[in-house]
């Protein structure tokens, strides 16, 4: 087991990464000092799949259990499903002391993690991720939100868990297009940070596809690191957390429009990020051999890299002015400068679109 | 005017406080730092009263101002009102440079910040209030929230304002019941930290009724200072900000049982002070002559002292274990140790409800 620490001072935490951690998940909450409820937050498959291990783990521990199940997809992590949870915790009397724990994705980390940052004005909480994505972006940060109609995670709040467990064998029963889209995000840290990661996965994807332990575990750790560092430099992103932000104007702006159903939020990344390395290119910041590395690595990964064909300009201008990251109607646009740095420049939603034409 | 600040590190904030300061909320909100956008929430009376003062002060120092009247009363402190702040928000394209304005008493400022906590993940937020208990109490300290059918403020966030205007003019126009009620949160300072205070009520009880802006500036910093120094030493109620709950456990309790309709938050609180303090003697912390002043600057004050006869025991209890106070079944109840001090006492709903009944 690999132990990494995110540093923010009085809300520093564990994260605990590494194989069949599911079975210890009692011993690591009981540590954390949470009192003697727990809530988990789940879906349907999960609670399945792995409620019955947890629950054993945490019992076997002593803590009461409960368990809340909220149905699977981007489109329930609404106020309904949060609702949901509220009801659960107060009609179990959970206290001050009680801990929420997500086990599962980003929707249910979210959820739970915002349900955990405003109930009672904030109760303990951790994160169990079970997907990929989850695993290298959304459980380390502290961001936790829903979705508003008119956009997603537009409301939200900071909130830090008291420590998150990583299993890596989880991954075993994540649907392969979810896993690939998981890749997305890693292969973002490669891009904006670490072109040794980036050279990794170009040599060793076949493995990584295969569900290789070792080099996930290696994969992982590199990017909860790598996304510890920057959220420890700016925890509530009021400037240089943007950074992970890359391949995500564009992408948020897809998944806006197709109403979260037709992409997965991995693969409009991966359609923002070749659409940004594109961008940086134009704009003389990123080298056509860079660029064409990451449109390359993103294809073999077996994610899109176009804009489909059917949405418009006027669309997707509409659907980026509405993405919180715009600040006085101009937006914080993250270029690459080739392989492993970065570089912000404020454009209008008109400027991107004539910039993705290449206009 | 004069200026306190609450010092809580890079959350640190300034109060300022004094007559007729509304006219220059402009120049106060542009020195704290805010975006073009500003939203002003607030009720239908106010809106009447103030708003075009506020509004004017806005705009002639360049804000672009945007108001949102949410329906007068506790029972509006909820999901649907902060549904309708979210959708004017997003309407007219808010950002995260853009303020939230809390113009109101603790329904308005609790609303108001809640949604600023939560929106795009905090947006910046000032409160000016415009009763008594909101200047001496809500405006302090940077609670948040909203109320769920089971319980007050169930659902909120701990998050400060980035300044806080009191305005003494605005108490003209309060309704001398809600003054009155605003002036419990005041005595209880003078009981839990505040021998001085309590005196000064004591004997100016009648110049304060009458208005007195002087002595209204003076009771009002005095009360914020002890609130804030409370707060400084015990931002997020980990243990001693509970001293702040003197009188609360039974206040919210009747609150809660009547419906938010019959006592208004002051008025619980009283009655609670004034059975906290009988608990506190039997208790044998609290000396009869304290017991008796408390009580008598109460009842001096024209504030209910009694628990109504027709609540039932049972109902009192069942509605104290939902208070978020409670952790692994017992309350945290503040009693006095005579005028000026206080002790942490654990009890459960049954034993608090036997001391009430004398047992």
């Amino acid at each position: 087991m690999r132990t990494l620490t995110v540093n923010l001072g009085a809300r520093s935490y564990p994260i605990y990464l590494g194989r069949e951690l599911l079975a210890q998940a009692g011993e690591f909450i009981q540590r954390a000092g949470c009192g003697e409820k727990v809530g988990i937050v789940t879906h349907p498959k999960l609670a399945e799949l792995y409620l019955p291990i947890l629950e054993e783990s945490l019992k076997r521990t002593g803590f009461r259990v409960v368990s809340v199940i909220i149905p699977e997809g981007e489109e329930h992590k609404n106020f309904a499903s949060l609702s949901l949870i509220y009801d659960r915790l107060i009609e179990e009397r959970f206290d001050r002391g009680s801990c929420v724990v997500a086990l599962g994705g980003g929707v249910v980390g979210d959820l739970a993690g915002f349900a955990a940052a405003t109930f009672l004005r904030g109760v303990p909480y951790v994160q169990v991720p079970t997907t990929l994505l989850a695993q290298v972006d959304s459980s380390v940060g502290g961001k936790t939100g829903v979705n508003h109609r008119a956009g997603k995670n537009l409301i939200g709040a900071f909130y830090q868990p008291r420590l998150v467990i990583i299993d890596v064998e989880a991954l075993r029963t994540l649907p392969p297009r979810e896993f690939v889209a998981g890749l997305a995000e890693v292969i973002k840290y490669g891009v904006i940070a670490d072109p040794k990661l980036f050279a990794l996965l170009e040599q060793k994807l076949d493995r990584l596809l295969g569900l290789d332990r070792e080099l996930l575990v290696d994969v992982i750790a590199t990017s909860c690191a790598i996304k510890a560092q920057v959220v420890e430099r700016d925890e509530q992103e009021e400037d240089y957390r943007s950074v992970l932000n890359f391949g995500h104007t564009v992408g948020h702006a897809l998944e806006a429009l197709t109403g979260y159903g037709k992409f997965l939020h991995g693969e409009a990344v991966a359609v923002g990020m070749v659409q940004a390395a594109a961008i940086s290119s134009r704009q003389g910041v990123c080298d056509e051999t860079s660029q064409r590395r990451i449109s390359e690595l993103v294809q073999n990964a077996g994610l899109p890299t176009e804009i489909p064909s059917g949405i418009e300009p006027r669309e997707l201008i509409q659907a980026m002015e509405v993405d919180k990251k715009s600040l006085g109607g101009k937006i914080k646009f993250v270029l690459c400068r080739g392989i492993g740095a970065t570089q912000f420049v404020w454009f209008s939603a008109e400027e991107i679109v004539a910039q993705l034409a290449g206009e």
